[in-house]
């Protein structure tokens, strides 16, 4: 192993991962902001109470109350005055039904002069929800939905009707507030009406989507569930700030900014990946080929978040797979590795956060009487990287902005 | 369709073939070349007879004879004084051993002041041949090999050794004169040793490698062939002078330079592209996703030889399906557009050379009532681009130096 890479590569890792935390990012979100009247938080999803441990911390009792409901078993304990709820995920129960309710009741008779501070992280479509249906019905038609093959756009076209919180209603019940919404992005690309269902994002989709919707697939809905398909949601909503943040995109920068004060000139291929995971490694093995030799030093990032094909039975995660793909192309190249991490520090069932691979690698295997092609299809990178020293293991880390992969050269 | 991106698509493949046609990139490697004595001709591969024609156009009488070895049906006729003869492809037969042994009658009795010009294409290893033992003997080695898993760089370890003319000896019959070798590169990373198994280029294998093989394996072999492992390659040739030529290199260097001149800023991702083919084309759509937007014109280029995953019957070819497979990615992305060809003019078994998807190839696909993903499953692209107006059909182009995929983002 090239042991100036792995370093790098380890630096670039903490860096990375350090900028994405949640009370990093709600931060940096917060700072230098001034509020000028009351401000209420109300934090909902995964990460609900980490952001909401972070703004309790920087604006102490500027913050009159909040409600905080995240998933089961990720509280942390109290934090203020604040209504600590967990709640169901992925599938929304009633403790997810009085959660919503509890918000609410707090963002009520509030003036324009007041604030609604509204974190949101991964998971609180389920975690934070008020169905204008029975949840019976809300489940049944979700059923149809599934079984008739429509997809999510089409499903969250419905959704979003049957619900008092999602596409944007949330926001409406602020008014005559201010919202200011601090959006923990896990979605490639940041739809801000896709995470957590865009409860203060205007929804682009229409009434009459929605109808074509149920007659394109012929759903079977109660009459109350009809006539909720007629109501508008909510397309401006003029007293909204959002700021993204935490999203892959930082992940990225954050990685790129490592790797520049190591000294490598970082070039962002994209921040959108979604292709094979092993694909993905061949891919930027191929890169780091062609500009090898040349005596530069560059870093090519690509954030996003792969996918495994399952050909086998073995151990591994997409980071790990995509890291011991690329094995295969960087024997040749002495100064390149490549590397990758999700920025959740779990990669797959394991207790890795992700794969590193350069050019000794592949003798590494070798040596050790492993096959690469056969490692890859039994899916077992793993156990392979675990041989060559190519584990990377950060521990859970108490985000998730999707990963990111780096092709680094050194010359 | 955006017609002012297709145009561009098709401008830049026109000049990206026309740089790679063996005449042209002869031209360029012969250009203000003196040769001060006799000039020979020795041109073998699949562009022999191309390669020839074009190198005594430009030479005419100073090329004093020449011997020309291609695959059956390749030749086009006499040139000049030349000997022109066809053989066996992908297995020598006896005419690329009458082949061989003209070219080396031919290179006899120079001084060295004279030069061998040799020109070399893809399909050389098996027209031009001489081999050392029987020729039942060298089948059933290479049986051997193969029916033990050696890999190609064992087989080749054996295989210079069984040769007059191959691993840099028909460098060493041509000395004392001197070896003008013009290299047309079919393998990514132009190896020059593998190119019709390198005969005017050192061989970095050793006697003691070609031993530890027929160990490893166990092989049989004769006492003639065993004592020909004993004898050692050349490990430096000082009359040879090697110019690489219309490679995947100069495809993509003519790619680059065309995107530039419409106005577009070349960035050279790989010229080693070794991946899915539909995996790579989700990887450059995941680029543009990330680039759009910000008002800038770029073209990311990627040369080099996808794989298809064979998973339906339909009709198509890597380039074809690259494309098609980054109109998923490209449908959010109203200035991106994605294509890939093959440079010799044929993807695959079809009449297109590759294809070419932008942002309304999926709705185009989705009036025709085809479903992508269904339509990738049955490797059928060439039906599916045909319905959305995105193959590109060049006719063969009598060069095959690997394909090219760009990305091109206009603002």
């Amino acid at each position: 192993m090239n042991e100036k890479l792995r370093r790098d590569a380890d630096a670039i890792v903490a860096a990375s991962i350090r900028a994405v935390q949640p009370d990093e990012a709600v931060r940096r979100a917060l700072e230098g902001r001034e509020f000028p009247g009351r401000v209420r938080l109300v934090s909902v999803g995964k990460a609900a109470w980490q952001m909401a441990k972070c703004a309790a911390d920087l604006l102490g009792s500027r913050i009159e109350a909040g409600v905080v409901v995240t998933k089961y078993g990720h509280s942390k304990g109290p934090i203020a005055n604040f209504d600590i709820r967990e709640a169901g995920h992925p599938v929304p129960d009633d403790n997810s039904f009085a959660g919503a309710q509890a918000a609410i009741d707090l963002v009520r008779g509030l003036t324009p002069q007041d604030t609604v501070l509204f974190l949101v992280s991964g998971g609180g479509s389920a975690l934070f929800e008020k169905p204008l249906v029975s949840g019976g019905e809300l489940a049944d038609i979700t059923r149809q939905l599934l079984a008739c093959g429509a997809d999510i756009v089409e499903i969250n076209t419905l959704r979003k009707r049957l619900s008092a919180v999602k596409g944007g209603k949330f926001a409406r019940l602020c008014d005559p507030a201010r919202v200011y919404s601090i959006v923990l992005s896990d979605i490639l690309g940041d739809p801000l009406d896709m995470i957590a269902s865009g409860p203060a994002y205007p929804d682009s989709s229409t009434a009459a989507d929605a109808k074509a919707i149920i007659a394109k697939y012929g759903l079977k809905l109660s009459d109350g569930a009809l006539a909720l398909m007629e109501e508008e949601t909510p397309k401006q909503l003029d007293n909204v700030t959002t700021q993204i943040t935490g999203s892959v995109r930082q992940l990225c920068a954050a990685a790129a900014q490592a790797c520049q004060s190591l000294g490598y000139e970082p070039v962002l291929l994209t921040d959108r990946l979604c292709c094979q995971a092993r694909e993905a490694g061949s891919f930027l093995a191929s890169v780091l080929q062609t500009h090898a030799g040349q005596g530069r030093r560059l870093a090519f990032l690509a954030g996003g978040e792969t996918v495994v094909r399952l050909t086998g039975t073995g151990k591994g995660g997409r980071n790990q797979e995509l890291a011991l793909a690329a094995a295969a192309g960087l024997e040749s190249v002495p100064g390149g590795a490549v590397f990758s991490v999700g920025s959740d520090g779990t990669d797959g069932p394991t207790d890795a956060a992700g794969g590193y691979a350069d050019c000794d690698t592949l003798p590494a295997l070798r040596a050790a009487g492993l096959d690469l092609y056969a490692v890859l299809q039994d899916n077992d990178a793993y156990h392979a990287l675990q041989k060559t020293g190519g584990l990377i293991v950060t521990g859970p880390t108490g985000t998730n902005v999707n990963d990111v992969a780096v092709a680094l050269l050194d010359g």
